[in-house]
C-alpha cells in the first residue's frame, strides 16, 4: 500500500521538544515518530511503529532460527511468586506496585523470570521435556528515579525477554550459547556495532553473564576493554591483585604527627615534608590507604556501617560499591553516624590505632573492614591511626592489620591490567542494548520446577534468562544514524523503502508520483508518497530529511521528459534518471 | 517454517482447569492456548498467540482499508487528563489505580479517548488535516468485579481501539460508518454472527451509539429484536408510549382500604375482591402503578431518594436504571432510608396522599418523582395512599398527580413494541463483542481540541470512538467453534493451516510425514507435525481433535504404499487418499 502524506498522521515539528536531553529523543519526537505521556512514558505514532515492528520482526526471526517459541504474558502480575524469590522487596522503588479493587497486591512486571518458571513447572514434568527455551516481546515497566534520555531509559519499554530451561550445566551453556549467537546476528542485522562484556549478574542472582553494550558517548555504562580481547563493564572487571610479600624484615609501624592532614593531598604533601623518602623518589598516593566509611542498609532494614581500605590514589566506584555490596543498600556514612561511632576519626581513620579502636569484625568496634585486592599480605602503607591529627607511616597488611574479606570497590583506570593476561585496558562508554545471564537453579529451586531426570530422579532445572530493549535498540539506531537535517535510517529497520515526493504545481509530476509509487509499491517496496498539494519544494525536502527514508526519489520539473531525481539521504548525492532507471535502482 | 510437536511447547491437559466456568476457558486452557496468572489476567502460550495475531491481522487489514493509522500508546498514564474528563473518579472501582515512587497519581488505561484527544490536539490544527482515525491494538486494564468466563470478561485484554476526528457532524457521521462497516467485514472473515443493536452511551456519554453483539447463551447483554430489523440492547430500548386521553369525564379518585396488601399481588387480589370490576373483566397488575424508592449516590458523593412509578406488571431492571440515572450510582432504598422518611409508607408509597405527603420535587417531601413512559396523562392507576394499609383508585395522571420526568427503568418484555413501529420485539442473550460510539465533541471539550474552520474561526472538534475487544471475539470464536474432543477453528484464524499425524513404529511414515509436511509448507500452508516419537496413535488422534487444527492428515501404515488419511476435524470425513492428492486439495 502506498502511504500519501496528504492524509498520513504524521507531523513533523520545528523545534526540539523542551524535555530533551539526546539526540535520538530530539528527533524522534521532532519527526513525528514519538511523543511523551509522562516522564519515560511515550506513544508510537504511526511512522514509530512501523520502526519498531521492523526491529522486532528481526528479532522474531532470530528467535525462531534459535529454537526459541513465543508466548505473551501479562505486564501486570501477583505479588506472590515475586515474594518467594524475594524480588517484591529487593526492586525497591523501581517497582511499580498496586493492589486491586479487593486489596490484592499486584506489580508491573519489570521482568518475568517467576512467572516463565511457573508455567514450565505447571506443564513440564521430564528431561525428555527438555531443553526449551520461551521469549515474549512485551512491555515492560520499571519506576527509574530519573527517566531521561527519552526511550534509552524509560519507565514503560518494550523488551524481548527469552528464558531457557535445561537440566544439565551443559545443556545450559548450550542454550546460552543459541541466544547469544543469535544476539550477535540480531545486532549485525541492525547495523548496531556492540562490545559483549563480562557483566556482574547482580540482582538476577546468576552465575555467568554478559552485555551486548553499543559503544556511544551517551551511554550510561562503562566498560573496560584490552588489544587482547579482554571486555568487561566496570561492575564486573576483578582486580590483578600482586603476590604477597614476605612481612619479615619489614620496619615496624611508626605513628608520627599529622596535623591538618584529613584528605590524601594534604597528606602526601605533609609525608613528603617529614618522613624519610621512598627508594623509588617520593611517596605519592598510591603509598596511601584510604579508608572509608560506608552504610549499608540491609533487606531486612538494618543499617550497617562497614569501612573500606583502598589505595589513596583510587576512589569508591559507585557502580562497583553497589554490585559488592548487593542486595544492600550502600551509602556514605552521615554526619549522624560518626557522631554514632567516636571511634571512627574523620580524616585519621586507619586500621589500627594505639587507643585499641582497630577494626574489623572481631575488634573493640566490631566494624567490619573489607580491603581492595591490591592490599595483599606484605604491603606496607601510611594510613590514619584512628587518632586526630595523627597516622601512621609502615603499617604492614597481614602483620599490622587484616581485612573481614576482599571488595571489588575501588574505581577501575585506564592501564589497569586485565585479568585474563591480554594486557591494559582502556575505558569506553556504552549502553546496555543486550544482555544475556546464566541464571543456574535459584528462581527453580525458589518456586520449585523440577523434573524427573535419566534415573526417574527429581533434577531442579536450570535456567537462563536473555533480555533485548526493543526501544533502547531504536533509540540507538537513531542516535547513530542522524545528522543535523534529520533521520537517515538503515535500511534494514526504516519505516518505508522509498519516499517519493511530488514537487511544483504541474499536474504531470503528481501523476508521474503516483505512478512510479505504484510501480515501486508492485514491486515490493513501501512507498511513502508526498502527495501534499500547496506545500513548497523547500518544506517537503526539509520534511524528507527530517524523517530519514533512506532514498527519495523527486518528481518535478523534469517530469514531462520522463525524468526523476534519485536522492541518497545518507551519502547526498542527487542523480538526474530515467522513470525506468529510477525503478531498476531502486528494485535492486 | 514446519512446526514439530516433539519440541514445540504446547501441552494439553487431561482435566479442565478447576476454575473455568464456560467452555471456551475449559478448552483454551486444556487445549494448551492459554494459562491463567490471576483472576482475569492470562498469559499467552505459543499456539494462543497464533490464532490471535491471525485475528489482529484481519483488524488491522479492515483497518487500513478504512483509512485509519496505527498507533501504540502506554497503558500507564498521568491522572490529569482523565481527571479533567471526570474519568479518574467516574470509573469507580474498575479502574487501576497506582502511585509512582514521587507520589504522582498514574492510572492503567481501561481505553484512551482522552489521551488520543490530547495528541491531536498536540498535532493538528486545521480542518485541513481531518478527518482522521487512528487506533491502536493494545493490552487494556479493568479491574471488574467479578472477573469470570476466562477471555471473555478478563482484568488484561487485547483491544483494538479507534478514534475519529472531524469538524462536521457528516465527517464524523461518515467516519462513524466507515468504521462499522469495517466492523461488519472483520466479523464476516472471522465468520462471528453478529447483531447491530442501538446502544446507551453510557459513562463515555456520547451521542449515536451501537454494538454488536454475538448471540451466545453466556452473552452478558440481554438484547431485543423485531422481525421488521429493530434490535438494541435492553438499557437502549425505548418505550412506545400511548398518547394522552383525556382526564374529563374520569371518576374520581377513592381511598380504600387495602389491609395486608404490601405486594402487587396481595393489591391484584384484594381490588378484585372489593372494588367494581373494569370492563376488561378483572384488575390485573398491570392497572396498578408501582412505587420504587432508589438511592442515587451522586459523583460529588451526596446521597438522594428518588421514587419511579412503573406499571405494577413490570420489575425494575437494574441495568436500565443505572443507565437512567448515570453517572449516579443506584441502590435500592434501605431501612434506614425508609426510618429517615416516615412519609414514605412502604408498600402503601403513592404520588398522592391525603396526609399531604405528595411525591414530587415541588412537594412537601420533595422527593423526586419520575414515570414510566406508559403513564401518560389520563391514564388512571390503582396506587398507594402514603397511609398504611390503605391505597387509592382511579387517581389518573395530569390531573391527580405529576411527574418530575420520565425515566427507562422498567423491565422489556418478549412481545413489548419496537420503538420504530417494526412489529413486537423478542428478547436474546448475547456478547459484546464490538462498539462504535459518536462521542460528539464532549473529550474535545473538555480538553481544548479546537481546529480553524474555512472561515478562519476556532471549531471544536467532534469525535467517534470505536471498539472491539481482540481476547473476546478469540474467546466468543472457541465458544462456538468446539465439540466435545476439543476446538474446530475455521481456517481465517487456525493456528495452523493443516496439522500433518505421523503414526506407528515403522520410519517410513515418519519420513513420509517429514515431505509432506516440507512440501506443505513450500506451498505457503502453516504446518503443525506430530513427529513426536512414542506416542500411541490414539493419544495424537485425540491431542489433534483437542486443538482443533481444521485439517489434518494422518500418515500411518499407508505410508509404504505412498497414501495417507485426510482427517477433516469438523465434518469428521477421512479419506485415504495419495499424497499428492492431499497436497493437491489442501492447497486448494
Amino acid at each position: 500500500m502506498v502511504t500519501r502524506l496528504s492524509h498520513f498522521f504524521l507531523r513533523t515539528l520545528r523545534d526540539d521538544p523542551a524535555e530533551a536531553e539526546v539526540a535520538s529523543h530530539k528527533v524522534l519526537v521532532r519527526a513525528g515518530y514519538i511523543r511523551r505521556q509522562a516522564p519515560g512514558v511515550f506513544a508510537w505514532l504511526p511512522i514509530g511503529l512501523r520502526v519498531k515492528n521492523k526491529i522486532e520482526t528481526i528479532i522474531r526471526e532470530e528467535m525462531a532460527n534459535a529454537g526459541a517459541y513465543e508466548v505473551h504474558f501479562p505486564a501486570l502480575l501477583p505479588r506472590e511468586p515475586y515474594e518467594v524469590t524475594g524480588r517484591w522487596e529487593e526492586y525497591g522503588d523501581a517497582l511499580f506496585r498496586l493492589q486491586d479493587r479487593k486489596g490484592a497486591d499486584y506489580l508491573l512486571a519489570p521482568t518475568h523470570e517467576e512467572v516463565f518458571t511457573l508455567l514450565v513447572k505447571d506443564l513440564y514434568s521430564s528431561y525428555k521435556d527438555l531443553p526449551l527455551t520461551i521469549f515474549q516481546i512485551q512491555d515492560k515497566y520499571r519506576d527509574e528515579a530519573r527517566p531521561r534520555a527519552g526511550l534509552l531509559r524509560g519507565r514503560e519499554f518494550t523488551m524481548k525477554d527469552a528464558y531457557s530451561f535445561d537440566y544439565t550445566d551443559a545443556g545450559l551453556d548450550a542454550s546460552y550459547q543459541a541466544q547469544r549467537d543469535a544476539y550477535e546476528r540480531i545486532f549485525q542485522r541492525l547495523g548496531l556495532e556492540y562490545v559483549i562484556v563480562q557483566a556482574d549478574a547482580g540482582a538476577m542472582g546468576g552465575s555467568r553473564s554478559e552485555e551486548f553494550l553499543h559503544p556511544t558517548a551517551v551511554g550510561e555504562d562503562t566498560f573496560v576493554r584490552s588489544e587482547g580481547g579482554y571486555a568487561a563493564n566496570v561492575e564486573a572487571f576483578t582486580t590483578v591483585a600482586p603476590d604477597p610479600f614476605p612481612v619479615e624484615g619489614q620496619p615496624e609501624a611508626q605513628i608520627f604527627d599529622s596535623p591538618n592532614t584529613p584528605t590524601i593531598s594534604t597528606l602526601v604533601a605533609h609525608v613528603n615534608a617529614v618522613l624519610e623518602l621512598p627508594e623509588a623518589g617520593e611517596w605519592t598516593a598510591a603509598h596511601t590507604l584510604k579508608n572509608v566509611v560506608l552504610a549499608l542498609t540491609h533487606l531486612d532494614g538494618t543499617r550497617e556501617l562497614v569501612v573500606v581500605g583502598i589505595p589513596g590514589d583510587r576512589e569508591v566506584d559507585d557502580k562497583r560499591v553497589e554490585v559488592a555490596f548487593a542486595p544492600a543498600e550502600v551509602e556514605p556514612a552521615t554526619e549522624e553516624d560518626f557522631l554514632a561511632y567516636p571511634s571512627l576519626v574523620k580524616g585519621y581513620i586507619g586500621p589500627w590505632s594505639p587507643t585499641g579502636a582497630v577494626l574489623g569484625e572481631e575488634s573493640a568496634t566490631g566494624i567490619r573492614y573489607f580491603l581492595d585486592p591490591r592490599v595483599v599480605d606484605g604491603t606496607s602503607w601510611i594510613t590514619g591511626a584512628n587518632v586526630d591529627q595523627k597516622h601512621v607511616h609502615s603499617l604492614v597488611a597481614g602483620r599490622d592489620f587484616f581485612g573481614d574479606g576482599f571488595v571489588e570497590v575501588a574505581s577501575v583506570r585506564e592501564g589497569d591490567e586485565a585479568p585474563d593476561g591480554s594486557g591494559t585496558v582502556s575505558l569506553a562508554r556504552g549502553m546496555e542494548i543486550g544482555h544475556v545471564f546464566q541464571l543456574g537453579r535459584k528462581y527453580a529451586e525458589a518456586l520449585g520446577l523440577k523434573v524427573l531426570d535419566e534415573n526417574g530422579k527429581l533434577t531442579t532445572v536450570t535456567m537462563g534468562s536473555y533480555g533485548i530493549g526493543v526501544t533502547r535498540i531504536l533509540a540507538n539506531i537513531a542516535e547513530l544514524n542522524h545528522d543535523d537535517k534529520g533521520l537517515i535510517w538503515p535500511a534494514a529497520v526504516a519505516p518505508f523503502d522509498v519516499q517519493v515526493v511530488a514537487t511544483g504545481r504541474d499536474v504531470t509530476a503528481f501523476e508521474l508520483a503516483e505512478t512510479l509509487s505504484s510501480e515501486l509499491e508492485a514491486s515490493g517496496l513501501d512507498v511513502l508518497l508526498d502527495d501534499r498539494p500547496k506545500v513548497s519544494p523547500g518544506v517537503k525536502f526539509a520534511d524528507a530529511e527530517l524523517v530519514g527514508v533512506p532514498k527519495i526519489v523527486i518528481v518535478g520539473r523534469g517530469a514531462v521528459e520522463g525524468n526523476v531525481e534519485l536522492w541518497d539521504r545518507r551519502s547526498g548525492d542527487r542523480d538526474v534518471v530515467t522513470v525506468a532507471e529510477a525503478v531498476a535502482r531502486l528494485r535492486s
